[in-house]
């Protein structure tokens, strides 16, 4: 099969084995993919994966119970016996494999294998260009899981990239009180066409008056801004790794009892039907489709452009 | 009246004008004041302080509707007036001074100012050199204002000094899966002699199953030895300062999804009725008591020791 394979860099592979699918796992046919910020920062070296790239993905399922049915798939792949998986935690399973991140061939390719408990049918009236979202919104939603949030908390998103946008689009669903504070005039741009408040950076408030804040910035900037943007006893949601050390200093988390919050993989269900009704747009986060074959040119667009999408079969 | 300065470097003034106190304030006559790692680090420059200091006290309200009973003291001085004063958080006020740490003289010294609405009345059953722990036990209790902790639960407390020690003896009245973490065997045999479970750091478990670390090491070496002990979700309680910048990798804190939670001042009601039903012991933390004449050999004897406490006036 054709695959998207990193080990050390990039390359396309026209005759990439099919993987077996075991017991458990289904063989889904991948019918397009979303390239994210984690893959550009897993080729840089990041988790030092080696295998298929690829986690954002809807496709068709070849086996199971969703035999011939359109799927999304959550990307960790529990024991379901371990410490962890007992005490009801599967994505922070000590065993798991994460698809396209670790130790699991994802899914920039023909085919992968996703265990049959992590996948989701996609509704009808889903496309697939819409559906191949439901990863990185269900990550926005997951801060809804994390912290209370209401309609009278003021929010700031910092960072107007993917999944920024993506998590501004989730709060402002709760909040009328939301700011999203970038450094993209034409990122921001597409946030207020959607009628949301947005502001360059220079222009943030400086009064620490946010009730939350969230980074999405995937910058070693983003924490010391958030830091100087949210009130005491405000939580900080950290959405995004960023490789290496950072310095800070710690004190003010206690002198302000400031809560840091790192968030990671959220609810399918909760972002399939946001998706479905609307809440979600993320049509216009979409600035490139290209096949499976120009994967490398498209992870390279995928540094400077919101979206890019891989086109892996037609439908 | 007498006072222990800093002003650059500490020293014992004999003839310190006796403080005068407006409307709202109550002049208090300390008995007895106790010395606290947040005082040394004033003394190596933290936050830059110049005045008397001393936070941890009780005494005798000379003025308002205490007079002539014996008050202990919270330390944040509220504007009343301020957006985090009218959001319910005093602690945090803009405007605040902070006894014997920002912009208000403390109490090393014959007398000190206090707002009215700071104090409260200390129980007769509750002498002076246990109701001078009042103020580090409510930071302890501040713990379960912010965390979640059941009998179930399993936490750590990393660090065997002043802090540490109420703060284990505050948790194992919560939970009995409770490990003390230290550096220092004869600390954490006074934690063992009160029946609690403490261990050397090298021996301290390293699998990750803790499901709460609270650092009280006052070191930059606490928040990673706290993120190798907490299972994913866990919370990391951050009670103590560090001066200066840390340099941490803080990719895990997404990985995991890490809360961590800065923690400062606590409830003075809750730690005043602990101390009186004997729920947390803090005889065996005094170690010294001296003169307060002998304040600035206290402070260095304070750097060695677990709690020293300045015997200011007799009763």
């Amino acid at each position: 099969m054709r695959a998207l394979l990193l080990d050390g860099q990039v390359s396309f592979r026209p005759d990439y084995p099919v993987p077996t699918a075991s017991r458990d796992d289904v063989l889904v046919r991948v019918s397009m993919a979303g390239i994210c910020e984690t893959d550009l920062q897993l080729v840089r070296g990041y988790m030092g994966y080696a295998g298929v790239l690829g986690h954002e993905f809807v496709g068709g399922a070849e086996s199971g119970p969703y035999a011939g049915r359109r799927v999304v798939g959550e990307i960790n792949c529990a024991c379901g016996t371990c410490a962890l998986c007992h005490r009801d935690l599967p994505t922070h399973c000590a065993n798991r494999t994460v698809i396209g991140i670790l130790r699991h061939d994802g899914a920039f390719a023909d085919y992968l294998v996703v265990p049959q408990r992590n996948l989701h049918l996609v509704p009808d009236s889903i496309p697939d260009e819409i559906a191949v979202f439901t990863e990185p919104v269900a990550a926005a939603f997951q801060i809804l899981a994390q912290v209370p949030v209401t309609g009278r908390d003021r929010v700031i998103v910092l960072g107007d990239g993917r999944l920024g946008n993506l998590c501004a689009q989730v709060l402002a669903g709760v909040t009328p009180h939301l700011l999203v504070v970038g450094k993209h005039r034409e990122k921001l741009s597409l946030l207020e066409a959607r009628g949301l408040r947005a502001t360059l950076l220079d222009d943030a408030p400086a009064d620490r008056s946010a009730d939350v804040v969230v980074d999405c910035t995937g910058s070693e900037t983003g924490l010391p801004t958030a830091l100087a943007l949210v009130r005491p006893r405000g939580p900080i949601v950290l959405k995004t790794t960023v490789a290496g050390t950072q310095t800070l200093a710690w004190a003010p988390f206690v002198i302000d009892e400031i809560t840091l919050v790192g968030s990671r993989c959220g609810p399918f269900d909760r972002a399939l039907a946001a998706l479905d009704r609307g809440e979600v747009d993320v049509r216009p986060l979409i600035q490139e489709r290209l096949p499976l074959e120009r994967g490398v040119e498209a992870l390279e667009l995928a540094k400077q452009r919101l979206k890019v999408l891989l086109e892996v079969s037609g439908r």
